[in-house]
């Protein structure tokens, strides 16, 4: 058993608030939470948290975590060149032995960031799923079917297999997008989502064009089109939400879609501001994801958290818009929920010991005025302590777990990159 | 004298370039860039890079330090509320002795993010000096002439002292902003720049209503309405620039006046977002600052220097806008020239000695495809390594060496806000 006391602890069931519990952890789960009893039990490990704040690990609701192998690599151009002729022509030579390595490579950005889980799209999904499993990190992957998969039906596979593979890896069912994926192969995941009684999901909305092109092919928006097919009938939900019309804001909430922002990657690319203020007063659920470092170019929640909160200000021309605490509880809660990890959603016994601590004690975060609005609004990763996976701490005061060098894994990852791009 | 070798540097004059030249400083200077030559003197530490980035530090070119004390205290507010209903009255509670703790907390901050200078209009100077002379740290005052001021003969007094005092402390004219000061004292600022031909500075353009309301009552903008009186007769420049018209933007142009943009704190304050693009294609010289910790809330140069290029990105809906070389130029170049320290603007002999370590070895910085656009799109404060001003070691690993402990200051801090919002 690990105890953590002495500190803060971040709750959210029954209102979200500041408490002054510590926490005991074992093996994976969270075994109490609450007032320092009388006596004590044997512990493996003690943490003293020094005043600092546990809280439940930020959940990276959108990401292509290998895609650190273009990180600075394609910068500055618009989002279709990028993806056409920049990001597809070297992810053709993408091995499983890079996708391995670059994903490891990510995984240690996340916990640098107090990230305790993605919702990652990509290719290779046996190795991305090794590099989870060796790193000790927790991930959902999500089926990115479109039109250059051979095999489409290889997502049932996929999805009957890595969802009993380990408990660290889950599957949900995915589309790429409705621009990559043909109405044959958008109709086999609705059937797989109806036989399974799954979630979907998909990149849609992220740009205007796409969105223009889509109602000019089809006289719909991607959402409108998705769920006209049956996509959305048990749930999921979409990737960016930049431009969506009032309509599909609406179809979102009376379908409990959840809308996973990427403010930092719709910057980069120039796609735009997604509207969360809408979105939540309209009841639709809300995550964030960095996506991938190819168009971040960092996986660093600090930047989404702050950006998810204040370009609704100045969108909004508002300054009370994008609260602070709403954009916490996503970061938290709402990423677990909208991917599937309902254990992984709050700081009480039976949930997943996937846990966070922010060090207080650092110049950003003083005074203590109020802690949760220093944490979105001058958060950084130096104030990353320590982050936990499933009852297993994966970093700590800088060092990493994962079961590998970091050095080591650098080296083969610029090696990987110069085999990549010769 | 400090030996940095085995790594990289970035140098400015003679083109933007990273070398691998090693950095010989003795006392506050510089003395040796180059290869590393066949016999080497004595060193008093020689500081293995390990292939690490050596850098001219950030300057931060608009700053109220000692704004810490309202971090995260009165977040969600407009302008004009958060500055008159929750800044004003409680400035008006701060002692010497306040200032010259939340300012020693600000340096702190300004260390961990790599930043060597600020250019800070605030009250109680004299704290305000002694705190940054007593770190270690350098900086240039910026008068804030206003009509609140008892005496604003005081500020020729200041402006004699501050330039004599200490080679880390130099001061600069200015007033607040044109709303805030009547024009007998704008004048009287005008004449003292005239007197010293010295450079003037303001608040300008932050918001819409300042200059509509400008506008209305002179039939000019802030930037024309100080011109017209001469106030730029000597240089100086404008403190946010974000509501700049085309003629605003041809005068200081024309005039080579420095814009120095805060876009985190624009963005907060629901201000807008600079035309910087604009603003470089016109000529017009560029540097950054986070501007105080009330409005920001952090003073974090990454996310400055990301967001003065991204948000250029998606305003323009030009994913090539923004470009980050020049944000980097801005930071660490611009900065120095903008306040007056040209002393301090590259790692050249004679230059002085304020350095930046900045970690490759972090996963954000992987792989190393552009260090560079490494920096602007994914640093963070988890990559300072170390920085030095004026010859001297402040910040090291995670360590600060400013003569007083970080945790004392923060029980000062604490304590004197509970006294200041009693």
């Amino acid at each position: 058993m690990i105890r953590f006391y002495n500190g803060r602890v971040l709750r959210f069931g029954g209102g979200m608030r500041v408490t002054q519990d510590e926490v005991w952890t074992e093996g994976g789960e969270i075994r109490y939470v609450g007032e320092t009893p009388e006596t004590l039990p044997a512990f493996d490990r003690q943490i003293d948290l020094k005043g600092d704040l546990l809280l439940p690990g930020f959940k990276n609701a959108h990401t292509h975590t290998a895609m650190t192998f273009l990180r600075s690599y394609a910068d500055d151009m618009p989002l279709q060149d990028w993806l056409y002729k920049q990001v597809f022509p070297h992810e053709a030579k993408l091995t499983p032995d890079m996708v391995y390595t670059f994903t490891r490579l990510g995984i240690l950005e996340y916990l640098s960031s107090g990230i305790t889980a993605s919702f990652d799209m990509y290719v290779k999904n046996d190795a991305y799923a090794a590099a989870n499993i060796d790193s000790g990190f927790r991930t959902v992957i999500c089926s990115g079917l479109n039109n250059f998969d051979a095999d489409p039906e290889n997502i049932e596979r996929e999805y009957l297999k890595f969802n009993a593979l380990h408990e660290l890896v889950s599957y949900q069912l995915g589309i790429h997008a409705e621009y990559t994926t043909g109405m044959e192969r958008m109709r086999y995941a609705v059937e797989l989502a109806h036989k399974y009684k799954a979630p979907c999901y998909a990149h849609l909305c992220e740009t205007k064009a796409e969105v223009q092109d889509c109602i000019e092919r089809c006289g719909m928006t991607p959402p409108q089109l998705l769920d006209s097919i049956g996509f959305f009938d048990y749930g999921g939900g979409g990737f960016h939400c930049v431009w969506m019309s009032r309509e599909d804001i609406a179809l979102f909430a009376r379908r409990k879609l959840w809308a996973v922002t990427n403010p930092c990657s719709n910057l980069k690319l120039a796609s735009g501001i997604a509207p969360l203020d809408e979105l939540a007063a309209a009841g639709v659920p809300l995550a964030i994801g960095t996506d991938g470092a190819a168009s971040n170019n960092a996986l660093d929640f600090f930047r989404e958290m702050y950006l998810a909160s204040t370009l609704q200000k100045v969108t909004r021309e508002d300054a009370a818009a994008g609260g602070a605490d709403r954009v916490l509880e996503m970061a938290c809660v709402g990423g677990a929920r909208a991917i599937g990890l309902r254990d992984c959603d709050d700081i009480a016994p039976g949930k997943r010991a996937d846990l966070t601590v922010l060090n207080l004690r650092r110049p950003n975060m003083q005074p203590l005025h109020n802690i949760l609005r220093n944490i979105v609004y001058a958060g950084s990763k130096e104030n990353v302590r320590l982050t936990m996976v499933n009852g297993r701490v994966l970093y700590e005061d800088g060092e990493f777990f994962i079961g590998e060098e970091p050095e080591k894994l650098y080296e083969q990852a610029n090696t990987a990159c110069r085999r990549c791009f010769s």
